[in-house]
Protein backbone atom coordinates (compact mmCIF):
# COMPACT_ATOMS: atom_id res chain seq x y z
CA UNK A 1 0.00 0.00 0.00
CA UNK A 2 1.32 3.38 -0.89
CA UNK A 3 0.05 6.18 1.06
CA UNK A 4 0.41 10.23 -0.21
CA UNK A 5 0.97 12.53 2.56
CA UNK A 6 0.84 16.50 1.63
CA UNK A 7 1.92 19.66 3.85
CA UNK A 8 -0.67 22.78 2.34
CA UNK A 9 0.76 26.05 1.06
CA UNK A 10 0.03 28.27 -1.75
CA UNK A 11 3.71 28.97 -1.87
CA UNK A 12 5.50 25.67 -1.44
CA UNK A 13 2.99 22.25 -1.11
CA UNK A 14 5.09 19.21 -0.14
CA UNK A 15 3.97 16.24 -1.10
CA UNK A 16 5.97 12.70 -0.19
CA UNK A 17 4.98 9.07 -1.03
CA UNK A 18 6.08 6.35 0.76
CA UNK A 19 4.84 2.57 0.98
CA UNK A 20 3.55 0.40 3.60
CA UNK A 21 4.94 -2.71 3.34
CA UNK A 22 3.75 -5.28 6.56
CA UNK A 23 5.25 -3.17 9.73
CA UNK A 24 8.15 -1.34 7.20
CA UNK A 25 7.63 1.71 6.00
CA UNK A 26 9.86 2.58 2.51
CA UNK A 27 10.11 5.87 0.60
CA UNK A 28 9.27 6.27 -2.48
CA UNK A 29 9.63 9.55 -3.38
CA UNK A 30 8.94 13.43 -2.30
CA UNK A 31 9.23 17.36 -3.62
CA UNK A 32 7.22 20.48 -3.49
CA UNK A 33 5.11 22.14 -6.05
CA UNK A 34 6.16 25.92 -6.24
CA UNK A 35 4.33 28.56 -7.01
CA UNK A 36 5.70 31.90 -8.04
CA UNK A 37 4.14 35.47 -8.49
CA UNK A 38 1.84 37.84 -6.42
CA UNK A 39 -1.20 36.45 -4.79
CA UNK A 40 -3.06 38.96 -6.53
CA UNK A 41 -6.27 38.74 -9.16
CA UNK A 42 -6.18 36.26 -11.89
CA UNK A 43 -2.95 35.37 -10.58
CA UNK A 44 -4.53 33.19 -8.33
CA UNK A 45 -6.26 30.97 -9.98
CA UNK A 46 -3.55 29.81 -12.33
CA UNK A 47 -1.27 29.40 -8.89
CA UNK A 48 -4.11 26.89 -7.81
CA UNK A 49 -4.04 25.22 -11.33
CA UNK A 50 -0.56 24.74 -10.96
CA UNK A 51 -0.64 22.85 -7.54
CA UNK A 52 -3.96 20.73 -8.58
CA UNK A 53 -1.89 19.59 -11.68
CA UNK A 54 0.69 19.31 -9.77
CA UNK A 55 -0.76 17.07 -7.28
CA UNK A 56 -2.78 14.99 -9.80
CA UNK A 57 0.58 14.40 -11.99
CA UNK A 58 2.23 13.07 -8.46
CA UNK A 59 -0.77 10.91 -7.99
CA UNK A 60 -1.03 9.63 -11.65
CA UNK A 61 2.83 8.87 -11.28
CA UNK A 62 3.11 7.16 -7.94
CA UNK A 63 -0.14 5.98 -7.42
CA UNK A 64 -0.83 6.15 -3.71
CA UNK A 65 -3.70 3.82 -2.33
CA UNK A 66 -4.97 6.62 0.34
CA UNK A 67 -3.78 10.38 1.03
CA UNK A 68 -3.79 12.49 4.12
CA UNK A 69 -3.36 16.47 4.66
CA UNK A 70 -2.34 18.50 7.87
CA UNK A 71 -5.31 19.99 9.40
CA UNK A 72 -4.36 23.27 9.70
CA UNK A 73 -3.95 25.00 12.92
CA UNK A 74 -5.32 28.33 12.35
CA UNK A 75 -2.93 30.43 14.31
CA UNK A 76 -1.97 32.99 11.41
CA UNK A 77 -3.77 36.17 10.13
CA UNK A 78 -7.28 36.19 8.77
CA UNK A 79 -5.70 37.31 5.12
CA UNK A 80 -3.03 34.26 5.31
CA UNK A 81 -5.64 31.42 6.78
CA UNK A 82 -7.88 32.50 3.61
CA UNK A 83 -4.67 31.61 1.08
CA UNK A 84 -3.81 28.66 3.25
CA UNK A 85 -7.54 27.57 3.27
CA UNK A 86 -7.47 28.03 -0.52
CA UNK A 87 -4.39 25.69 -0.95
CA UNK A 88 -6.19 23.66 1.71
CA UNK A 89 -8.94 23.20 -0.52
CA UNK A 90 -7.07 22.35 -3.46
CA UNK A 91 -4.65 19.69 -1.56
CA UNK A 92 -7.87 17.58 -0.52
CA UNK A 93 -10.00 17.95 -4.02
CA UNK A 94 -6.85 16.34 -5.81
CA UNK A 95 -6.58 12.86 -3.81
CA UNK A 96 -10.55 12.86 -3.90
CA UNK A 97 -10.55 14.12 -7.66
CA UNK A 98 -8.74 10.68 -8.43
CA UNK A 99 -10.74 8.40 -5.89
CA UNK A 100 -8.66 8.25 -3.17
CA UNK A 101 -9.68 8.46 0.27
CA UNK A 102 -7.93 11.63 2.67
CA UNK A 103 -7.35 11.71 6.10
CA UNK A 104 -6.65 14.53 8.13
CA UNK A 105 -4.04 15.33 11.11
CA UNK A 106 -3.33 18.00 13.16
CA UNK A 107 0.22 19.01 13.66
CA UNK A 108 0.46 17.90 16.60
CA UNK A 109 -0.80 14.60 15.75
CA UNK A 110 1.74 14.00 13.12
CA UNK A 111 4.64 14.92 15.73
CA UNK A 112 3.32 12.56 18.52
CA UNK A 113 2.95 9.93 16.05
CA UNK A 114 6.76 10.62 14.29
CA UNK A 115 9.02 11.83 17.02
CA UNK A 116 7.16 10.90 20.26
CA UNK A 117 5.82 14.11 21.18
CA UNK A 118 3.07 16.95 20.32
CA UNK A 119 5.53 19.56 20.40
CA UNK A 120 8.92 18.42 18.47
CA UNK A 121 10.89 21.06 16.43
CA UNK A 122 11.23 20.50 13.03
CA UNK A 123 14.69 19.39 12.75
CA UNK A 124 13.08 16.90 15.74
CA UNK A 125 10.82 15.52 12.92
CA UNK A 126 12.99 15.66 10.17
CA UNK A 127 15.30 13.60 12.13
CA UNK A 128 12.94 11.22 12.51
CA UNK A 129 11.67 10.88 9.29
CA UNK A 130 15.32 9.89 8.10
CA UNK A 131 15.72 7.38 10.67
CA UNK A 132 11.95 5.79 9.60
CA UNK A 133 12.97 6.00 5.86
CA UNK A 134 16.38 4.96 5.87
CA UNK A 135 17.98 6.49 2.27
CA UNK A 136 15.65 8.92 2.35
CA UNK A 137 16.37 11.84 0.88
CA UNK A 138 14.68 15.68 0.63
CA UNK A 139 15.18 19.38 0.00
CA UNK A 140 13.51 21.18 2.84
CA UNK A 141 10.73 21.13 5.62
CA UNK A 142 8.00 21.35 3.24
CA UNK A 143 8.69 17.60 1.94
CA UNK A 144 9.66 16.33 5.31
CA UNK A 145 6.55 17.63 6.70
CA UNK A 146 4.64 16.27 4.19
CA UNK A 147 6.56 12.49 4.46
CA UNK A 148 5.73 13.02 8.24
CA UNK A 149 2.04 13.21 7.57
CA UNK A 150 2.11 9.90 5.28
CA UNK A 151 3.73 8.21 8.21
CA UNK A 152 1.36 9.06 10.81
CA UNK A 153 -1.51 7.64 8.39
CA UNK A 154 0.49 4.68 7.50
CA UNK A 155 1.17 4.32 11.47
CA UNK A 156 -3.08 4.64 11.90
CA UNK A 157 -3.58 2.43 9.43
CA UNK A 158 -1.50 -0.04 10.51
CA UNK A 159 -2.99 0.14 14.00
CA UNK A 160 -6.38 -0.14 12.58
CA UNK A 161 -5.63 -3.15 10.43
CA UNK A 162 -4.14 -4.60 13.94
CA UNK A 163 -6.49 -4.02 16.06
CA UNK A 164 -9.30 -5.66 13.42
CA UNK A 165 -7.16 -8.38 13.28
CA UNK A 166 -6.50 -9.07 16.97
CA UNK A 167 -10.76 -8.89 17.14
CA UNK A 168 -10.88 -11.11 14.72
CA UNK A 169 -8.30 -13.88 16.47
CA UNK A 170 -10.20 -13.02 19.47
CA UNK A 171 -13.50 -14.30 17.88
CA UNK A 172 -11.81 -17.23 15.76
CA UNK B 1 -19.69 36.55 -24.48
CA UNK B 2 -21.07 34.59 -21.31
CA UNK B 3 -19.72 35.39 -18.08
CA UNK B 4 -20.32 33.44 -15.26
CA UNK B 5 -20.38 34.65 -11.77
CA UNK B 6 -19.15 32.62 -8.84
CA UNK B 7 -20.33 32.99 -4.98
CA UNK B 8 -18.56 30.93 -2.83
CA UNK B 9 -19.36 29.04 -0.23
CA UNK B 10 -18.62 25.56 1.52
CA UNK B 11 -22.02 24.53 2.00
CA UNK B 12 -23.76 27.05 -1.10
CA UNK B 13 -21.87 27.24 -3.70
CA UNK B 14 -23.87 30.16 -5.90
CA UNK B 15 -22.91 30.40 -9.77
CA UNK B 16 -24.83 32.42 -12.39
CA UNK B 17 -24.62 32.96 -16.31
CA UNK B 18 -25.25 35.48 -17.92
CA UNK B 19 -24.79 36.86 -22.13
CA UNK B 20 -23.45 40.08 -23.14
CA UNK B 21 -24.93 41.27 -26.13
CA UNK B 22 -23.81 44.32 -26.86
CA UNK B 23 -24.69 47.02 -24.35
CA UNK B 24 -27.46 44.49 -23.21
CA UNK B 25 -26.94 41.81 -20.80
CA UNK B 26 -29.58 38.79 -20.96
CA UNK B 27 -30.13 35.73 -17.83
CA UNK B 28 -29.11 32.29 -19.32
CA UNK B 29 -29.12 30.09 -16.10
CA UNK B 30 -28.33 30.10 -12.43
CA UNK B 31 -28.42 27.86 -9.68
CA UNK B 32 -26.75 26.94 -6.50
CA UNK B 33 -24.43 23.94 -5.51
CA UNK B 34 -24.81 22.27 -2.33
CA UNK B 35 -22.79 20.31 -0.08
CA UNK B 36 -24.46 18.68 2.70
CA UNK B 37 -23.00 16.32 5.87
CA UNK B 38 -20.51 17.47 8.16
CA UNK B 39 -17.22 19.26 7.88
CA UNK B 40 -15.19 16.86 9.81
CA UNK B 41 -12.29 14.44 8.26
CA UNK B 42 -12.94 12.76 5.01
CA UNK B 43 -15.98 14.19 4.33
CA UNK B 44 -14.27 17.80 3.44
CA UNK B 45 -12.48 16.33 0.62
CA UNK B 46 -15.75 14.58 -0.52
CA UNK B 47 -17.75 18.18 -0.24
CA UNK B 48 -15.22 20.14 -2.41
CA UNK B 49 -15.37 17.28 -5.19
CA UNK B 50 -18.75 17.92 -5.33
CA UNK B 51 -18.68 21.53 -5.61
CA UNK B 52 -15.35 21.20 -8.57
CA UNK B 53 -17.16 18.77 -10.38
CA UNK B 54 -20.87 20.98 -9.92
CA UNK B 55 -18.57 24.09 -11.15
CA UNK B 56 -17.55 21.90 -14.19
CA UNK B 57 -20.43 20.48 -15.22
CA UNK B 58 -22.10 24.19 -15.25
CA UNK B 59 -18.61 25.07 -17.09
CA UNK B 60 -19.16 22.49 -19.40
CA UNK B 61 -23.06 22.92 -20.07
CA UNK B 62 -23.06 27.13 -20.77
CA UNK B 63 -19.52 27.02 -21.65
CA UNK B 64 -19.18 31.17 -20.45
CA UNK B 65 -15.81 32.73 -21.58
CA UNK B 66 -14.89 34.67 -18.78
CA UNK B 67 -15.64 34.41 -14.85
CA UNK B 68 -15.43 36.37 -11.88
CA UNK B 69 -15.06 35.16 -8.05
CA UNK B 70 -16.30 37.25 -5.19
CA UNK B 71 -13.66 38.08 -3.64
CA UNK B 72 -13.82 37.56 0.15
CA UNK B 73 -14.11 39.55 2.97
CA UNK B 74 -12.08 38.42 5.87
CA UNK B 75 -14.86 39.02 8.81
CA UNK B 76 -15.67 35.61 9.64
CA UNK B 77 -14.09 34.29 12.62
CA UNK B 78 -10.74 31.79 11.92
CA UNK B 79 -12.01 28.62 11.19
CA UNK B 80 -14.78 30.49 9.20
CA UNK B 81 -12.62 31.96 7.24
CA UNK B 82 -10.41 28.94 6.68
CA UNK B 83 -13.70 27.30 5.93
CA UNK B 84 -14.34 29.57 3.33
CA UNK B 85 -11.08 29.71 1.72
CA UNK B 86 -11.34 25.74 0.71
CA UNK B 87 -14.23 26.39 -1.15
CA UNK B 88 -12.94 29.78 -2.62
CA UNK B 89 -9.92 27.99 -3.83
CA UNK B 90 -12.54 25.37 -5.83
CA UNK B 91 -14.40 28.52 -7.01
CA UNK B 92 -11.03 30.03 -8.87
CA UNK B 93 -9.65 26.39 -9.66
CA UNK B 94 -12.83 24.94 -12.00
CA UNK B 95 -12.97 28.08 -14.29
CA UNK B 96 -8.72 27.64 -14.71
CA UNK B 97 -8.82 24.39 -14.88
CA UNK B 98 -11.47 24.89 -18.02
CA UNK B 99 -8.72 27.09 -19.49
CA UNK B 100 -10.99 30.22 -18.39
CA UNK B 101 -9.86 33.88 -16.90
CA UNK B 102 -10.78 34.58 -13.46
CA UNK B 103 -12.06 37.97 -12.33
CA UNK B 104 -12.10 38.66 -8.75
CA UNK B 105 -14.66 41.47 -7.45
CA UNK B 106 -14.77 42.95 -3.50
CA UNK B 107 -18.65 42.19 -2.26
CA UNK B 108 -18.64 46.16 -2.08
CA UNK B 109 -17.68 46.99 -5.61
CA UNK B 110 -20.24 44.51 -6.73
CA UNK B 111 -23.10 46.49 -5.05
CA UNK B 112 -21.36 49.90 -5.81
CA UNK B 113 -21.50 48.12 -9.93
CA UNK B 114 -25.20 46.63 -9.52
CA UNK B 115 -26.99 48.99 -7.33
CA UNK B 116 -24.91 52.08 -7.20
CA UNK B 117 -23.70 52.33 -3.82
CA UNK B 118 -21.06 49.82 -1.67
CA UNK B 119 -23.41 49.18 1.57
CA UNK B 120 -26.63 47.49 0.00
CA UNK B 121 -28.63 45.64 1.54
CA UNK B 122 -29.49 41.49 0.04
CA UNK B 123 -33.11 43.06 -0.98
CA UNK B 124 -31.69 45.92 -3.27
CA UNK B 125 -29.34 43.62 -5.01
CA UNK B 126 -31.58 41.06 -5.53
CA UNK B 127 -33.44 43.77 -7.15
CA UNK B 128 -31.29 45.05 -9.04
CA UNK B 129 -30.86 41.81 -10.84
CA UNK B 130 -34.10 41.90 -11.60
CA UNK B 131 -34.37 44.80 -13.23
CA UNK B 132 -30.71 44.07 -15.12
CA UNK B 133 -31.86 40.43 -16.35
CA UNK B 134 -35.03 40.61 -16.84
CA UNK B 135 -37.35 37.33 -16.54
CA UNK B 136 -34.66 35.93 -14.29
CA UNK B 137 -36.02 33.55 -11.53
CA UNK B 138 -33.72 32.72 -8.49
CA UNK B 139 -34.16 30.44 -5.57
CA UNK B 140 -32.61 33.14 -3.40
CA UNK B 141 -29.29 35.01 -1.82
CA UNK B 142 -26.44 32.87 -3.45
CA UNK B 143 -27.80 32.62 -7.16
CA UNK B 144 -28.67 36.29 -7.12
CA UNK B 145 -25.07 37.13 -5.32
CA UNK B 146 -23.59 35.17 -8.37
CA UNK B 147 -25.44 36.68 -11.14
CA UNK B 148 -24.63 40.15 -9.76
CA UNK B 149 -20.90 39.15 -9.68
CA UNK B 150 -21.64 38.16 -13.35
CA UNK B 151 -23.05 41.60 -13.69
CA UNK B 152 -20.49 43.22 -11.97
CA UNK B 153 -17.39 41.47 -14.43
CA UNK B 154 -19.59 42.13 -17.39
CA UNK B 155 -19.76 46.41 -17.06
CA UNK B 156 -16.06 46.38 -16.08
CA UNK B 157 -15.09 44.50 -19.47
CA UNK B 158 -17.78 46.81 -21.13
CA UNK B 159 -16.15 49.42 -19.61
CA UNK B 160 -12.61 48.20 -21.12
CA UNK B 161 -13.71 47.59 -24.42
CA UNK B 162 -14.94 51.00 -24.46
CA UNK B 163 -11.91 52.79 -23.38
CA UNK B 164 -10.10 50.73 -25.56
CA UNK B 165 -12.80 51.70 -28.36
CA UNK B 166 -12.43 55.47 -27.42
CA UNK B 167 -8.98 55.36 -27.73
CA UNK B 168 -8.60 53.66 -31.05
CA UNK B 169 -10.83 56.63 -32.01
CA UNK B 170 -8.70 59.11 -30.82
CA UNK B 171 -5.56 57.68 -32.32
CA UNK B 172 -7.43 57.33 -35.99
Amino acid sequence: MRVLGIDPGLRNMGWGVIAVDGPRLRHVANGVIRTSGSSDSGDLAARLLVLFQGLSAVISEYGPDVAAVEQTFVNKDAVGTLKLGQARGIALLAPAAAGITVGEYAPNAVKKTVVGVGHAAKEQVQHMVRVQLPGVQFDGPDSADALAIAICHAHHLQGRALRVATMRQGVA
